[in-house]
C-alpha cells in the first residue's frame, strides 16, 4: 500500500470534517482516533469509499503516513494536545511536522513550537475558523509556528481553504508567522467575532424592543442590511435565515422560543487578557463576551426584573427613519471593534516578533470564516496603502465614513439609555471612538490621586515625557 | 538580648512603614534587606531609637526573633516571594509562620499557603490598602491562608490596623479565610478602587469640559459632595485638595499640568479575569482598568485628535441644575462598581471554599485602605441584614436610591454622548444595571447564530433549562 500524504489524529466532528476536506482534494489520509469506537463508526459511515485508512494505535498511525509526516491533531485545547504530542514524539523523524488544530492558547503553541523544533520536528499552530461546515467545504486557516514546515504543508492547506475573490491570492490560507502567531490571530478572530455577534443582538435589541419590529420585517430589514457595502456579511446573512424560520413546534418564530443564555469560552476572554497585558484598548470585545457571561445570569435577571424597574419610556418616533439610524450606529459600532482587533494583532506582531501581515489576514477572513464580510476588503486597503497605520478609524476607507455616521450613532445611544436598553458593545464602542480622539483625558485627576496617596509620581505636561514629579500635596 | 516579636523583610517603603507600625504598637523588631545599604540607611535614620534589630544575613535574621517566629515578607510580589519563602523554609520551625503582604496573585498564595502547610509552617497572603500613609499609622489588612497563624497574628494586626467607629470591631482587619482568601479580597479591592478612580475622573471631565466649570468650582463641587452620605469618601476628598492645589513653579492649578497618561498593573487585569472565568459581569471595573490603557495611548490620541472630529455640540443648559445630575450619576455608577465587586468576591467565596464573610469585608473597608467610605456601612447592613442578597443593587439602602436617580443617571449619559465626552465606566455601569434588572436580553440570536455556524445548541424558553435543541436552519 502507498503511504498516507497526511494524517488526522482526534474524530470528533471538526477533525472528521477536516480529513473529509483534504481527502476531497485527493490526498490519501490515514486518521486515529483514542476511542477505537469513534474511528469504526467514522470508517462505516462518512470515509465509505474514500481514500482513507484507519491506524488503532498511534504507531500503527505513524508508520502509515510518507515523510515528511504531517500530522493534523485535533483534540481538546490544553492537556489533551500535550499528551498527544508526547506520544507521536518518540515516533517521528526529523522533519516530521504536527499541526495543532484546535483553539489553543497561544502561549502553548509558542512552548510547543519551540520544544518540537528544539527535536528537528515541525510544530504548526493552526487557527481553523468556519465550523463544521467550514472544516467541511474550505475554511479560514491561519496557521504559525515552523516556517519549513508550513512551506511543506502550503500545497495542501491551500486546496483545502476557502477561495475567493481575490487578485492578490484567492486562497484564505497564509503563513501568520513564528510560535504562536497562527493561534494568536486566530484567538483575535474570534474575539472580532464576540464583538460581531453581540453588535448585532443589540441591534436587533433596539429594533425589536425599542422600535417594535416583527420579526418579518427584521428579516426584511436585514436582508437589506445585507445588501450594503457597510454590513454585508456572514452573520447578517444568517440572522435574515434565523428571523425568517419557523419552529415546527409552535408554528411560531424559533427565534422567540431561544433561550437567552449564551456561553463564553477560552479565545474570548485570552483576547481581554492580552490587551490589557499589552496595553491595546479593546473595549467593545469585552463588553461582548462580559453580555455573554450577563446572558448566563438568567435566573438572576428573571428576579431581578421584577425589583428593579426602568425608565418606563415608551418610543414614539419615526420608525422608518429610525432603522436606517440604528443600522449606522451598528456599523460605526463594529468599525471600532475591527479597529480595535486589528490593534491588537498589530501590537502582539511587534511585541512577540510574528512580523503579521496585516493585508493578509484581512484577505485570509474574506471566506470561510464567521467574519467573513465585504468589508475586508477595505481593510485590507487600508493596511496594504499604509502598513503603518496606526489605526483603522483613521484609514482614509473608514475615517469619513464613521465621520458621517457619528450623529445617527450617538441618537441610537441616547435612544437605548432613555429607554433604558442596555447597550454594552455599541455604548464601548462610542466611548472608544471618543477617548482615541481626544488629546487631552481626565486621568490627570487619576495620576494626581496615585501621587497623593501613593506617591507613585506624575509626568507635567511642560516638561518632557519621561520626567516623573511627586508632590506634598498636603503641605 | 531579648527576642524580636515580628520580623520584617523587605525595606521598600511599605515594609519600612509596616515595621514602623508594628514598632510602634509596643512589639520588637527585627528587619533584613538583601541590599545592606538599604538596612543601613534605615537603621540610620528612620529606626533611631526605636525597638528594631537589624540583620545582615537571612539566617541572623531568623535567630533574632522569638518562637512561633512572625516573619513579614514585603518584597515585589511574583518570583522575589518565592526566593525568600526558600530562602527561610529551611531555616524556619513547625509553627513558625511567613506573610505576604505584597499584591501577590491569589492562585500563588494558594499554592505557597498549601506547600507551606504541608511542612507545618504557616502561611498568610496578607492584603495591605492604604498606600504609606496607612502602613505607616493604619492600614486596611486583608489576611487570609493558615488560620492557626491568622490567630497567633491578630493581637499585633489588630493593634496596627486602621480603627474606625464600629459597634462590631473597630479594628481594620479579620481573617479573610484559607489559602489566597487575603489576596482575592485585596485584589477586588484594588478593582474597586479602579472604578471609584474612574468615575471620578468621568465626573469631573462631564463638570470641567461639558459644563465648563473652573477648577475653584470644582473644588467647592467636590468639597460638598464629600458632605453626603452617598459620596463622602477618601477619593472625593482628595479630590478636593487636589483642585485646590497651586503650582509653585507655575502659579496655575497643579491639577492643569499633569499629564493624562495613567499606568494599570496586576491586580486590575486579574479581577477582570477573574470575573470572566467566574462568570460574574463586572464591566465597571473593566472599563476603569482599561480608560487607564487608553490614556496612556497619549502621542497617538494626540495625533488622532487631529484627524477625528467630534459632534461639536456646546454646552447651553443650566449649569447649576447640571450638576446634582453628575453627583446622582456619580452614585448611581458607583453603586454598580461596588455591586459587581461584591458579586465577585462572593462568587470565588463560594467556589474557592473561602467562605467569606461579606459584612466583615464592607466593614474592614471602611478605614485605612483607598475606598473608605461613609456609605459602606449600608453595605455592611446590607448583606448582614441578608448575606444571601444575590446583589447589592437589591438591598433595600441602595435599590430605591438608584431608581429615584436613574433619570439625571440617563440624562448625564445622554449628555456626554451629544457633546462627544467619553464616559465608559459611566456608560458600563448603567449597560449593567440595564442589563441585569432585564429577565430578557437579545442573545437569543447569540445563541440561534451559534447553532446556525457552529451546531452548538441552545435551550428553549419553553422546555426545562439543561435540554439542548439544535436545528437545521437551512432546511
Amino acid at each position: 500500500m502507498t503511504k498516507r500524504t497526511f494524517g488526522v489524529i482526534g474524530l470528533a466532528v471538526m477533525g472528521e470534517n477536516l480529513a473529509l476536506n483534504v481527502e476531497s482534494r485527493g490526498f490519501p489520509i490515514a486518521v486515529y482516533n483514542r476511542s477505537p469506537n469513534k474511528t469504526e463508526k467514522f470508517m462505516a459511515e462518512r470515509a465509505v469509499d474514500k481514500d482513507i485508512k484507519a491506524a488503532y494505535t498511534v504507531e500503527e498511525f505513524v508508520q502509515l503516513l510518507e515523510r515528511p509526516r504531517k500530522i493534523l491533531v485535533m483534540v481538546k485545547a490544553g492537556g489533551p494536545v500535550d499528551a498527544v504530542i508526547d506520544e507521536l514524539k518518540p515516533l517521528l523523524e526529523a522533519g516530521d511536522m504536527i499541526i495543532d488544530g484546535g483553539n489553543s492558547l497561544y502561549e502553548d503553541t509558542e512552548r510547543r513550537t519551540k520544544d518540537l523544533e528544539a527535536t528537528g520536528l515541525g510544530f504548526v499552530g493552526m487557527g481553523v475558523s468556519g465550523g463544521e461546515e467550514g472544516a467541511l467545504l474550505g475554511p479560514s486557516l491561519m496557521p504559525g509556528g515552523t516556517p519549513t514546515a508550513y512551506k511543506e504543508l502550503e500545497p495542501i492547506l491551500t486546496k483545502i481553504a476557502a477561495q475567493v475573490e481575490d487578485p492578490d491570492n484567492p486562497a484564505c490560507v497564509t503563513f501568520i508567522g513564528p510560535g504562536g502567531a497562527g493561534h494568536y490571530v486566530k484567538m483575535v478572530h474570534n474575539g472580532i467575532e464576540y464583538g460581531d455577534m453581540q453588535l448585532i443582538a443589540e441591534a436587533y435589541d433596539i429594533l425589536k424592543n425599542g422600535l417594535g419590529l416583527s420579526n418579518e420585517k427584521l428579516h426584511e430589514v436585514f436582508g437589506q442590511w445585507n445588501q450594503t457595502d457597510e454590513l454585508n456579511s456572514f452573520l447578517i446573512e444568517i440572522s435574515t435565515d434565523i428571523f425568517a424560520k419557523k419552529d415546527p413546534e409552535t408554528g411560531g418564530h424559533l427565534i422567540d422560543y431561544i433561550l437567552d443564555a449564551a456561553g463564553q469560552k477560552g479565545t474570548g476572554r485570552w483576547t481581554v487578557m492580552s490587551g490589557l497585558e499589552l496595553g491595546v484598548p479593546i473595549p467593545t470585545i469585552y463588553a461582548a463576551v462580559n453580555a455573554r457571561v450577563m446572558s448566563s445570569l438568567k435566573e438572576e435577571r428573571v428576579a431581578a426584573s421584577g425589583q428593579l424597574s426602568g425608565p418606563g419610556k415608551t418610543f414614539s418616533g419615526d420608525v422608518e427613519a429610525w432603522i436606517p439610524k440604528v443600522r449606522d450606529a451598528l456599523y460605526c459600532s463594529k468599525m471600532c471593534s475591527y479597529a480595535q482587533g486589528m490593534a491588537l494583532i498589530a501590537k502582539a506582531s511587534q511585541e512577540f516578533g510574528y512580523d503579521v501581515n496585516l493585508p493578509e489576514i484581512a484577505r485570509i477572513w474574506k471566506g470561510g470564516c464567521i467574519i467573513r464580510a465585504g468589508f475586508l476588503d477595505k481593510i485590507k486597503k487600508a493596511f496594504k496603502d499604509n502598513p503603518q497605520l496606526p489605526n483603522l478609524l483613521l484609514a482614509p476607507e473608514f475615517k469619513q465614513s464613521i465621520l458621517d455616521r457619528q450623529g445617527p450613532w450617538r441618537e441610537v445611544l441616547m435612544l437605548a439609555n432613555e429607554m433604558g436598553i442596555a447597550v454594552p458593545a455599541f455604548s464601548s464602542s462610542l466611548d472608544y471612538f471618543d477617548s482615541y480622539r481626544r488629546a487631552v483625558l481626565p486621568q490627570n485627576l487619576t495620576q494626581a490621586q496615585r501621587d497623593y496617596f501613593g506617591a507613585h509620581t506624575y509626568e507635567r505636561t511642560d516638561k518632557p515625557r519621561g520626567e516623573f514629579f511627586h508632590t506634598e500635596w498636603l503641605d
